[in-house]
């Protein structure tokens, strides 16, 4: 089974946009036990869309193409699909009159240019759009499956969910479905963690041990076929007691969203106010629904962290007030402050790896912080030895 | 001139991170005249990596293969160019002396694994990473000059701009550099624009009009040949008069920084609430260095939103107060209060477009209220009929 992905437009292929679509398929499909086997770029060309239909239909069983079912000029799927099979574009009444109910629903007119959305090649079967006027549709080419997807997020997503995959499972009913285990690190570097695991774990065949790492986190990854789960999961057993220090969560949760549980959890709430970090900490709060009362950014604070903090709490009656203070570029120090009912925790950080933009140290900041507010939630001390920060605690 | 991409690793094709590499690269390399031809994708797999190096190869002038060069053992790209080359992996002694250096420097020991990243195909040329352990190559297959770059991506920018640029530009020194002209609507839909446009303009042979859609605004783009320019500048002009009054900026500047223009001429300083949006109007502010004293996301805010700008402003003694509120789902509405020294503005925005995540309506909500500031800056009327948002001054 090869399944592969071709992503078109030329805002795609020159890079004015970031192509979240196939980084969502690839992770989705690879759940779901359909892992793409590669993929594609094209531009806005109709040559070369036609060649790339042709050629990579005889390399493939399976190729979701994305993008160019818009209502522009630009848009070439559907007649990149009628060229490279040989047929002719036709109006799809089907796909009319679903465009006229869906306009009526909402009260407006449906723009000439719309029409050209149901001119389909004339095999096609058309698949259903139910949020968008852009319908996808389904063409058989040298014995490969062609899937044509919009390229709008939101509509390419319930496509695929609701429509593709129950294809896909029927096209071949004796999919094994891997198994993946993921668990997330703060703290040390890929090569360190790496050199330690790769001596110690003796992996079974097929199973393979994947490093993402995302400033400034590090995922670990087992990923292998379900009949090895058991042998999997001796190995990840033994893989957890290396990091222990430095884990930060099992699964996938997120940290904003652990740090979210553990506080309603313990029913306690939450205020917080930075600097450097612009707001983003308390972004990622409230994107996890955390029990955030209030947060704020300020500039060139004119107490000390310390009372500042505690004036905060006061102010907005939480159990706990966060406050990042700003970035000292000379000495490279950062403060932060954990006000709690019981303690007050004042901590200097001084930034020790190599230097990075603004946004990277944001995230940074805001991780090693959040983090910081994770430990004293599950009871560990704030701060262990890591590559980001020396720790003073004031 | 046929210049591909190559990426790799898992963690691209199966989606667990977006690859914003290929992104960065497509858009750099076009606006200095080498567009990228296409793009693919590949796992880490070594035999899957050296087919595709030696077919692509075959197909193109420039494979520019990116990821797989650190130090762990899914890092495959150094072994698969050797492999593909039929040649062997040496230690390149140039290059752990260059890693010696680095690690000295920095008063951390090289790890064992650091090695690996010495090992290269023999006819390998070093192309210098001054920023990583990881170290570019260049192999020649198949009459395909294959360049080998790191994943991290302020190392792989680096290498691109420093050391590959300028070695294209010496293969081929001919290159007509494409021109570009671009300017960003809000408040009109793709195919409405595009309706319209396509109707009225006659674009010059090779001059393609190009819109990117990226929620809730809309970029038109009109690239071709720089010997076109001057044909190409009377198109343009004709479209900036069909869009005018949803053009809200040419070129490439962005709207916070815009905003941050506006305010920064007319010495004028800003505070920023908002609730539903939950500081990311304020983020994108910080970000381009407006001149912002603070900011703050709040909760349930007693008072009327109009005594609360009123108030923030003179507490902050700043010269505007921009307040967003909370979206209220069942009505579909949302306040905004812009307090200035001259008079306070206060409306009612009722969302009318489809519905959307929460984290689309944020973007919708924060760019509708920083263009209310942008158009207030510019000493127009807050508010333009548009499809997202029905105006009521109160």
């Amino acid at each position: 089974m090869r399944i592969e992905m071709l992503s078109t437009g030329d805002e795609v292929l020159y890079g004015q946009i970031v192509d979240t679509n196939s980084a969502w398929l690839s992770d989705f499909l690879f759940q779901q036990g359909f892992p793409i086997t590669s993929r594609v770029t094209a531009g806005d060309n109709l040559n070369q869309l036609v060649d790339m239909l042709r050629e990579r239909s005889k390399q493939n069983d399976v190729l979701i193409v994305n993008g160019g079912l818009g209502p522009t000029s630009d848009d070439l799927s559907a007649l990149a699909a009628a060229m490279a099979n040989n047929e002719e574009l036709v109006e799809h009444a089907e796909w009319i009159a679903e465009m006229e109910r869906y306009f009526a629903q909402r009260g407006r007119p449906m723009s000439p240019t719309n029409r050209k959305q149901a001119m389909l090649p004339k095999s096609a079967t058309i698949i259903n759009n139910p949020v968008g006027t852009a319908c996808g549709f389904l063409v058989k080419l040298n014995g490969c499956s062609l899937f044509f997807t919009p390229g709008v997020p939101s509509e390419f997503k319930v496509m695929v969910k609701d429509e593709i995959l129950p294809r896909l499972k029927q096209m071949f009913p004796n999919i094994v479905t891997p198994v993946c285990y993921r668990l997330t690190t703060l703290g040390r570097s890929e090569s360190e963690i790496a050199a330690e695991l790769e001596s110690q774990l003796k992996l079974p065949e097929n199973v393979d041990l994947g490093y993402r790492s995302a400033m400034p986190i590090i995922e670990l990854k087992l990923t292998g076929p379900g009949t090895k789960q058991a042998e999997m999961e001796k190995v990840w057993q033994q893989l957890k007691g290396y990091v222990r220090d430095n884990t930060i969560y099992e699964g996938t949760v997120g940290l904003p969203k652990l740090v979210t549980e553990l506080l309603t959890e313990k029913g306690l709430s939450l205020t917080v106010s930075e600097q450097y970090t612009a707001g983003l900490m308390a972004y990622q709060l409230y994107d996890a629904e955390a029990p955030l009362t209030g947060s704020e950014v300020t500039r060139n604070q004119q107490t000390s962290l310390v009372e500042y903090a505690k004036a905060l709490r006061q102010k907005n009656h939480t159990d706990i007030a966060l406050v990042l203070g700003d970035y000292k570029q000379e000495q490279k120090t950062f403060e932060v402050v954990l006000d709690t009912q019981q303690k007050t925790y004042h901590y200097q950080l001084k930034y020790i790896s190599r230097i990075y933009s603004r946004t990277m140290l944001q995230d940074i900041f805001s991780t090693v912080a959040l983090d910081m507010l994770r430990r004293h939630l599950s009871g560990l001390s704030l701060m262990t030895p890591n590559i980001w920060m020396e720790a003073i605690e004031l």
